[in-house]
This record gives C-alpha cells, structure tokens and sequence, in this order.
C-alpha cells in the first residue's frame, strides 16, 4: 500500500504519521516522488485491514496498490533511480562507476600499488578481498582483518571509494566502519538472516547475483535488505551456470536493460567473474557500459599471472588503462542518446 | 595424507599420536579401516613439509595420498559407508529411511495427527518447518521456537526421528537440543561460516544441494562441516534448476549413484521439493529407491490443499500409506540384488 | 474440436464421415474410445469455421474441444494407453521392451553375437547404428546400407524386433523396408521437414528429445509425425543439457510420470546416453522401470571397451544379464502395485 | 595436416598439387597466407598416413598440425577474419553489417513497404521469413515460394542484400536462386545431412547457434559445410536457454570475444530472438556492437503489434532509426580502439 500525501505535507509531519503507523502494527518507510511524500505500508496488512482507514488519515490525498512483489526495489515507490552518495561521491548516478583492484588483499604494499595505478587511470572505487568464500575449506581463506586496514588506508590515500565482501555477522561487525560499501557474494545472495542484518548497518551493499537466481529472486533479496533498513543497495551481476563450460559463467548482459525495466537500483556488471577468462574481460565491459550499466567491477593487478587467487581472470594494469578510455568512450556515446532521447 | 597404523596400535596410542600431530600444527582425525587404525591429516600440510616426517613416526606402517578433494567426504579414508546412529535407529543403513511430514509446523494438533499417520504407515523420522527460508520478506515465516516443542513432542510419542531446517547461529542453538537432526536448505549450502558452526554441533546434519551446485561443490560443502568435527552429515537431493519450467526443479535421481561413487555418505532424495507436483512425488520416489538412495523425505498432510506452504507438493497421509508399501517392495528387490551380486 | 460419434455407428460410416469432412477442406481422423467411435478434426479449422456444422452432422452426438495444443499426442482424443504392434510384439503394453545392441554396427559378427547374448538375455528389441551423427565430420560415421543387412539378420534370427537412426529422407528409404523401428535423433528433434516424411512411412517412430526441449516441444515434435499420417510414434527421453559436468548428459527420470499424465504414447528410457558413464546405466535402468518406464534403450557390448563409438557408456553383455533380472523384478513390482490400485 | 608452400609457388601449381593429393585420397583446400599459400588437408589421412609423405612433396616447405578440431571454422589454415563479399557488398569487414527486416512475410507491400523504411535508416541487408519453423504443425508455416519473389524484388529495389531461413533440401532448391544469403536456424544447426547439402550451394550460409549447443558444437557445425565446399559461412548467436524465463532466451554476448579467439568466420548477433522483449531489443543491440559483433540482425515491422509472428520481439521502423544511428556511433568507439591499440 503506498499512501500519497498532501502537497502541504512535510517530512516532520510524514514521519508523525509514520510513527501513528507503527502503532497501529505497521511497517512504513517514506520517500519523495516529484513534489510531494509518499509512505509506503511495507507490512502489517492482512485480510482483516480495512484500505478506508489509511484513505482517510488526515494529510493522505489518496491511496496506491504495489503492483510488484519488490515493493522497495520496484518502481511503484520510487519513481526515479537511486543515487547511492559514498564520501561525497555517487554510485548510480551520471557518473560510470567503476571498482578495481585485486581478487586477495596479499600484503599492504600489493594493495597500494594496485590502488594507487588504478585510481590513476580513473577507477572510483577500489576492491580487494579480506574474507575469501572458498569452495574448499582447505583453500586460502584470505588476510582476514589486517588486510581490512590496509584496505581502508590505500581507499583513502587513493581518493578511492573501498569496497570488499563479508560472509557472516562477525565479518560485518569489524569491517562495518573500514570499509564503504559491503559486497554480499553469490552464495550468501538467499541467506535471508544474513540479509536481515544487513538492513541494520550504513554501509551501503552491493548484492551479487546468485550463480542460479532469477531475477525476481535476485530483487527480492535486495528486498530483504531494503525491508529491514538500508537503502542503499546495488546489484550486480557477476554470470550464472549454464551447460556451456568454455567460460566460468555465462554473463548476463541481458540483466542490465531487465533489472532497469523492475527496478530503481544501480547495476553493475563484474565481467571477470562473469567469464573467467582475461582476454574476454574488456569486451565484456564494453558490452555492459553499452548497456546502459551503471557500474563495473573488475578484477586488477599489476602482475595477475601470480597472483594469489583468480589469476585466469585478472587483468593487468596497463590494460585495466586502456579498459578505462574505452568504457569511458562508450559511456559518453549512451549518455548523449540518453540526453537525444530525452530532448 | 593417510598415515595407515600398524596392526598393533591400539585407538588410545592412535589418539596420542594425534595429540603429537596436532602440537606439531597438524589437524588429523582417525578412522577404523578393517583391522587397523588409518589417520588423516586433513590440514596443515604445506610445500615445505617433508613427507618423511610421517613415514617413520612410531606406529605408522604406510603413507598415503588423498585422490580425492574432499578428504573425509570421500572415500579414501573411509571405506565402507556411513552408518548414522540416532538414538538408537540407524540413517544409511540396510533400513530404508523415511522422513515424512509437513511442510510448516502450523500448530500441536497437526503436527501430533501426522506424526501419529506417517508413523503408522511405517515412516522413520518425522519432518516440519519451524524456520522457514522465503523468497519473500513479506511471507510466513514460520512459528520459530514454540514449533519446536510440538516437534520434539510428536516425534517422542511417536518413535519418530525428528528433523527441521535451521538457518543461522541463533536457530542452531535453540534447534540442536530440541530436534534430532538439523537441515541446512539449499539456499545455505554454500554459506561457509555456517557450516563451520554446524562442525561444532552434536546432532547429524542433512544437508541439500544447492539448485545449481555440482556435485562436487556438494561435497566440499558436506567437507566444510566434516572437517568443523561433525562425522554426521547425509546428502539431499532435491531438484535442480533447468530450462524446464513444467516441473518446480528437476529431481536429479542419477545424484544416488554417483554420490555413492564419490563419497561414503548416506544419499537421501526429497521428491516433493523436487517435482513440486503432487502426482509426480510417488513415482519419482520409487525411482530414488530403485537407483539405492538410503532415504526419502517427503511432505505430507492429512488435507495437503489446505497446506500453510507448499500444498501443491504435499502429499495426502492416504497417498503416503499406498507410497510407503511401495517403496518398500523395491526396496527388498534392490537389496537382495545387492545380496546376491556380493555372494 | 472431437466429435463423439452415435454408439450405432460403425467404422465404414465414420470413414465415409472422414471422407465428407475432408471434402470440405478439414483434416480428421478417427480413433474408438469405449464403445463409440471419435473423430479428431486437426485441422482447417479457422475464425470463420461455425461449430453447429459439426454438431449437427449426421451420426454426431457431441462435440468437444481439445484442451490440449498435442491434439493427437494428447489424451483428449486416446483415452487408453497406445500399445504398438510389431510383428506379433507389442511395445508399450504390460510387458516391458528392452532395446540392447552395440552403439555402432561394427560388422557382421559383432552384431550377430551381441544379438544372441542379449536375446537370451531376455531382450525384445536390437539396437545398432548404421548411419551415425557425428558432432565432428571427420568421425566414424556409420557402416551405412551394409549395416542394415546385417541388422534385419540379426534381429530375425534371435526373434527380435530391430531399430535403428535415421538422419535424412534417403536414409529413409533404405532403412524403412529393412528395420522394424525407426529412431530419430535428438539433434533432429525438431527437424520438421522430416518429422512430416515419417508421417508416410509403415514403421514405427522413436523420437527422441532433443537435449533442451521441454516436454511440450517433445510433444509438439511427436504430434508433427501423428498429424502427418503415422499414428505409432514413442517417446525416448535420453537425458538433457545442465551446467553439470560429471555426467554427459542429465538422465530425467521424471519425463516418465509427466509425459505419462500429459500423453498417452509410451515412454522409454535411454540410461546410456543419459549418462555417459557405465557404472550408471544399471542404477538409472532400476529408477526408470520404477518410475514407470514402459521401456528401456541400453548399449551393450561384449567387449566394451573396444567398441568403436561410446565405449564409456557401453555395457558388457555378462552386465547385460544382471541387469535384466533386477529390471524384471522391478517391473513386477511396479505392475503388482498398478493392479492393487486398480483393485 | 597444413602444407604451408614454398613462397615461388603460384596458385595454378598449388591446385596441381591439390589434384595430386585427391588422386590419392586425401581432400585438400588452399589458401593464401600472407606472402605464400597454404593446403590443408582437411580428410584422409589416418594412422597409416606416413607423415614424410607430405615433407617431400615437391613444392611444400614445411608441414604443421591442426591445433583445433576445426580445421577450417578455427584459425590455423585462415589467419586474417572472414570477409564475405556478396554482388559488391561486405559481411564481416569494418562496416556494420545489419539485417532488418519483418519476422514473416505477411504479403507484397508489407514487405516493400518495411524494405524501404530499413534500408533509409542504414540497413545492409533485408531478411524475411518465407518458410517458418514452427513448434505446432497447426501454426502459421510461412507464405512459401510467392513470397521469395517479394524478397528478391524488395532487397533489389532497396539495395539491400537478402538473407531468408531454409529448412530441408526442396526449400534449399528453390530459395537459393531468388535469396542471396540463406539462413539455417537454430533447430537444424544440428542436422548434418542437411549441412552437407548447404556445402554445395553458391549462396553464403548464417548458421544460428542450436539454443543448448556449446561453442566446440557450433564451429562443429560449420565446420560440416565448410568442409562440404562452401567456404562463406558466418555464424549466428541468438540466445540459449537457461532456467530464467523473464526473457524467451539468455543472448550470450559473450559469444562474441569467444568466437573471435576461436574462429575467423563473421559472427552476427540476433537480439529479437535473444530476448524476446521488444523494450530490450535496442540495449542488447549496444551490447552487442559494443563487443565486437560484426553484424546485428532485428525484427522490425512498421506495425509491430500486428505482426503475424514474433509481435512481441518486433520494433518499430522508428525505433529501428535510433537503433541504427546510436549503434553507428558505438561501432565507431570500436574502430578507432581498434585502430590505436593496432597502432
């Protein structure tokens, strides 16, 4: 149920009416659409809710149904896209995000080298991994919380958004205030108590795509996230499992018009995961930007034959630059027919 | 590596001998391999341990390698196959084991009137959501706590096995005293720091693949919780995703035949989630008993259209009666196949 | 649309109906259900065809819809199950059919041999390829002609009832006046252009599913060869497409319950290709007959290693024999338990 | 087998050579390399084929293996990319090839009318359905031989080159000599008896990708018509299936990069079929060029909503001009990134 308010209404008053809500037994988050707040009824209605009672709440001119299961990833609620602000930074936005840097975190002097060369070549955010899901428990299983300093000193030094993967709440808890964004992997994407946490930090999050998610599914995870607290989501999508088994995964490009088309947040595109295969990183980005992705992550280092986890699928410095020029060149191509299409 | 002990040593030397491995840095487990001793150092071992080391420690006649990944999971270490003991009854057994009940526990009285059916039709534990994992935030999300009374109750009078799924630390720790084996759903198969907190519980642990999982991901995921400490962990098939859309998933029944080529842990086939079609449960069970599975669960409620969830695939207390007869006549042909291919 | 004929009608009027209906630009024909005559109108019917035409012809009682898009594959228009003769021999009825014989016809006395052991074995049908598809064009592709000789021999001598592949419209006319049965592809599932030829021919079909069709483009195909004239066609499910490796293909073992409700063509199962792997096919063999296979498709070898094509996934005839008697004592089974339920 | 020749042989001398070879049993083609000409022998030889046979030929300077299972679809005999030249015009060179045009041939106007619109835009070629695959032998199956000549006028009035699907060997007959290129889909990509039939023919073939086939199988295919004698084959992805259903396929862009590093034919991208969806027709486009596909094909209807078949996945003449010019814009992003990593 989303409840649109008087134009006279503002956001002290919205959020009286939110707080009259949640005595009455019901969840309401607000937002502004156009000129005036809207208060979405996210749950608390069963059969036995009459709609007249929401219909005459002093200041609601009238009432609206949600017309997709994702009530806060869908676009009934939020009519424009989300711009996630990090720092003073946007993800989301005009700007192609793009987030570099290495599969492991393997020592401070790797990270900032590769921080340091892929923020000089226009990256904005920087990624690399303390905690390492592994299919193996005998496998690497990363630096751990060490490797969480030097990640937020090389984000730091570099003007660089910082970004790594947490797999449990313990995970969360210390790597909450060093980080910016948090990234949920592939195979915690259904982990709904995980998820419900997540609601309750300010981290921004970004979501992977489960290697066997439908889309629906992908949105209602980000749901789980949105329900329970946190804004700020973005999704990515990083290939699923199909028969064909010359790629790691199948990247689904298609995911970036469609995920568009149902809702209102940020996608980003993670061709390294996406094909496991160096040589088809770059034209794999390119294909994203040129569809209209609103980030990409990438996997970075300046010696990737050796490094330490993902080798196949990492790219070197040099040509993360030449990867930059290009996507940037295609980025300006699809914003000017945006602007065409627009005007 | 294996250490295969001599003839002679006894199991408290064989436990001395892992106390030295484990001051040593080693993580090692033993296991009764026909007439000796047989030690596995499943952690530990790095480039620069020298195997010789093992060799001529006291009380080891021989030295040998893993061929498999999955160390404890597979069959290098132990030979013949998992017998899980449960107060007193046997999983993996020559007894075919038969998990049935409802999909969500919905209050006492239902619980207590299936259990009381399915155990006289012949069923060996009694299953039923307390926790249950939703693609929506905004679904049932099961009774929680209280549902595990009903089920410890039921289970008890009616000399059933119980089992229901838990999907974090929290659940795990009001779970485990109360239900006799934990689940671990599909969705959470591949979530590690998870697993690796079920290596510390007592109960056994049935864990379902993943709808997109190989088989070997399969294992190295039952090898997380072997090698946490738990010995106790059977497989579940239970559908995988295809293009087919007829169908919820596809039930894998070729899962039974190859698991027992790659592993000594008992294979148990979940029909009902499976099909998700009512009519296709009874069939596809006789087929998974056919191919040698050591189990099946399945939903079943005395008016399955009425089901709080997944009523389309639960099966009528009637129907499971005529299942039961069934399974068991293929049951007796398939063992004494067995019976005479070893005379 | 099906017209239910008055009971007092015979077959020589519902010909002569046919022939009137056909005049008028529509296709038909007929088939007993109980104790009356139906007749099928397939098609010609369009947005300007009145349906009290029909209702009001001579000799017609009511008038139907199909409810089903397979009209002929369906079970609108055959009630009953279809049991197929072939010389005396029945597929598809109580008795199971077992198809065993070499992947490739390799020459005379390799056939011959095979043939003798399986026949003895308890085999009812001769398998073997003379024309063969090949992903490659550089491989072994068949002994052609000179295999179908060999073929008709061989089967006539062990009082068995041939099958073989067919790929194109002149290996049609060669094969079809020298095996029994004709097999189709899955590669050629959809190969539309020839399901319309096999509509024409006397022999009946195997058509096998191609490796991504869903059950009702399978069904789809079927219906092409029926709506073409040749109203014996069975169903091969042969395993289908999945992102796992381990096996070559995934056997779907409930094709059988599904095409069984949605069809009334009999359904067989090929262990072999579904799964690429020996020690599979017997486990998968048990499932299918349990499942409710009316017939079962195996590559048998008496030295299978050495067999020119699938040596991987080919048994050896001592296998054979084991396998038969598990097979039969399954099938008992699943037959006692169809006459209690009947009961 | 390549026989790379010495640098003074000329071409006449090479096919002397070729003449020589097939005498005695080998099938051999040539190509230019660079500065001298190569043979390959693409069958024939076997494990009694005496390699020095090949050394001392008179004019071969050095003899070199295949490294790929497909000898003339990979890169080993043809080193530079595929350009196929039809009356004056190039499929696979710098330019942007783009064939558009409606899903069916709905009559003479229709066809004229859609011609003219697309070929104003910057269309290359015109396609059109003639004879339509459909999965029900009661659909629509195409207006036949009348509407080929509607093609062969409308693409010759509009400069366009004509591309249309065949499907058995009597549409093959009468449509090569009205089409200039012939289209074989995705159904039959697998019907090898037919793809030596398209060996024979003048006209350029587009293969479209099976919709479970893997890359190997693909170039596989091709392979059989190249190997036929038809050396002008270009290879079309149009979307696989996977276990999503939002879209009617998953167009697998990546197809793009791998196939380049595979092979040197054309490889055209079909995002109608590939998404189903007209709303995401124009982004995978983007994506598509983006990556580096050397030709886009696309169903546009001047009344998209009313066409006979694939409404759904049709644009609108208006929407194919946007197309048309933000995808010229992309592609030159590509050239010029091509040019200076060339440079």
């Amino acid at each position: 149920m989303i409840l649109i308010l008087n134009q006279t209404i503002t956001h002290p008053e919205a959020e009286q009416l939110i707080e009259r809500l949640t005595t009455m037994g019901f969840k309401a988050v607000k937002e502004q659409q156009g000129d005036r707040i809207a208060i979405a009824i996210v749950s608390g209605i069963d059969a036995n809710t009459k709609i007249d009672l929401f219909k005459y709440l002093s200041g609601v001119e009238r009432v609206e149904d949600f017309s997709q299961q994702f009530k806060l990833a869908g676009k009934d609620f939020r009519k424009g896209r989300l711009v996630i602000d990090v720092r003073g930074k946007k993800i989301g936005g005009d700007e192609l995000t793009v987030m570099a840097g290495p599969c492991s975190i393997e020592n401070e002097e790797q990270l900032h080298r590769i921080a340091k060369s892929v923020s000089a070549s226009g990256a904005t955010m920087l990624r690399g991994g303390a905690f390492k899901p592994r299919t193996s428990p005998y496998d690497f299983q990363g630096l751990g919380e060490e490797a969480l300093k030097y990640m937020r000193d090389a984000a730091r030094e570099n003007d660089l958004i910082s970004i790594t993967e947490v797999m449990d709440e313990h995970q969360l808890e210390v790597a909450a205030p060093m980080a910016d964004v948090l990234q949920i992997g592939a195979r915690n994407m259904q982990n709904y108590s995980f998820l419900k946490e997540l609601g309750k930090v300010e981290n921004p999050i970004m979501l992977k795509r489960g290697f066997a998610a439908t889309y629906k599914e992908f949105l209602m995870a980000a749901e789980y996230i949105l329900n329970a607290g946190n804004p700020n989501v973005m999704l990515c999508e990083r290939g699923i499992r199909t028969y064909e088994s010359y790629t790691r995964n199948l990247l689904d490009i298609c995911a970036v018009p469609v995920l568009h088309e149902l809702s209102h947040l940020p996608v980003i595109i993670d061709p390294s995961h996406g094909t496991g295969i160096r040589s088809l990183v770059s034209p794999m980005a390119y294909a994203a930007v040129a569809a209209g992705a609103e980030g990409i992550m990438v996997e970075v280092h300046y010696d990737p034959d050796n490094a330490y986890s993902d080798a196949q699928q990492t790219i070197s410095t040099e040509s993360f630059a030449n990867l930059m020029r290009q996507m940037k060149a295609i980025h300006s191509v699809v914003k000017q027919n945006a602007v065409e299409n627009d005007g």
